[in-house]
């Protein structure tokens, strides 16, 4: 990478719908406007559960126009999805700590987005057994050793770690793009989040 | 109006923060894209309620947030924003009933403009005297007279059927645009909803 560069931070939760959205367009922004993303997968469940707050329940009017929403916004951007695919996910605590070993090992967007397609063409929810292999595979590396990892103190602590971050910026959904304390929230603020790690400010295009 | 043009549902709340940036927008994109919004006011704090939820609690990472961004995007959009503004505001229930009276009367779109500056650009909440006398003074209205129809029982009643109507579509926050059964959340899909008045699906330009 160029030295100068802009990094943008993706705190984010394999898990949630609307990431999906931005895991996948983020490589072309990359190219496109000479930014670097870094993942920062962390415990979104455990900061929901503090605000003491669930976004979308069951049943719920909300949660009917996220799906739909999703749906129209990845016909939008030709990004694949077939609903409706299991939610939420069981294991996503499993998920994203793989995704957090993935980014100190510089194979989490692989995985991340791997993942991803496992859940939305194929519907297999992120953390079951299933995606997790095939993600890890299509991602070069071996699940068994991953999982292990995955498992271990040294991989719950560092999540906890990087949750505490994540709270302590203020970061309360997912995706949250990050460019120092500047903080934009959702797949639809992606353009913002650019603009802003390129020009200082919010412009219509990056 | 011509025949074909689409038209829009806008519902709202006057009170609601993101629904500053669409009122100040839609009239752009009426001009441009030969669509019509109609403004139905209806009370989104009743269906708060029944939700068991506030989106912007005081003193919450996701209210600060909701301040920059919407400032941010005001910049973006070259919208005049004088920031903090009071909030919540208190006695919205008449500022909406009084929209919703301009509702029927063709007034609607110029009160709640003018309503909203007055809360962005001069920090008088709506639903204060002040605010509303003087947004009624601007859409040309006499404030005596609408103050105290917005005040009978006529009002109240259709005020809650609006609401009825809101809640049975699946309306769950302001703005919401509704283009027969498809709705679309947010000042940040107004592109998206006009995109499908036109076109019967979404666009990346409407």
């Amino acid at each position: 990478m160029k030295q100068n560069t802009p990094v943008l931070d993706c705190w984010l939760t394999v898990g949630s719908t609307y990431t999906y959205l931005a895991v996948v367009r983020i490589p072309g922004f990359e190219k496109r406007f000479g930014v670097q993303f870094r993942f920062r997968p962390f415990n979104l469940r455990l900061i929901f559960n503090e605000m003491g707050y669930f976004p979308f329940p069951p049943n719920s009017p909300k949660t009917a126009y996220m799906w739909r929403d999703l749906e129209r916004r990845a016909g939008m951007y030709g990004i694949p999805i077939r609903l409706p695919v299991p939610y939420p996910a069981k294991d996503v605590l499993l998920a994203n700590r793989v995704a957090l070993i993935g980014s100190q090992e510089g194979w989490a967007s692989q995985f991340i987005r791997a993942s991803y397609r496992q859940w939305f063409e194929h519907g297999r929810e992120p953390g079951s057994e299933a995606n997790l292999s095939e993600s890890l595979r299509e991602a070069g590396q071996q699940p068994a050793r991953v999982l292990e990892a995955a498992n271990g103190e040294d991989a719950h602590n560092l999540y906890g770690r990087e949750t505490s971050i994540a709270r302590d910026l203020g970061v309360f959904g997912s995706p949250t793009f990050a460019v120092g304390q500047e903080l934009f929230w959702g797949d639809d603020r992606l353009e913002d989040a650019v603009s802003w790690a390129k020009n200082g400010r919010v412009l219509r295009q990056p």
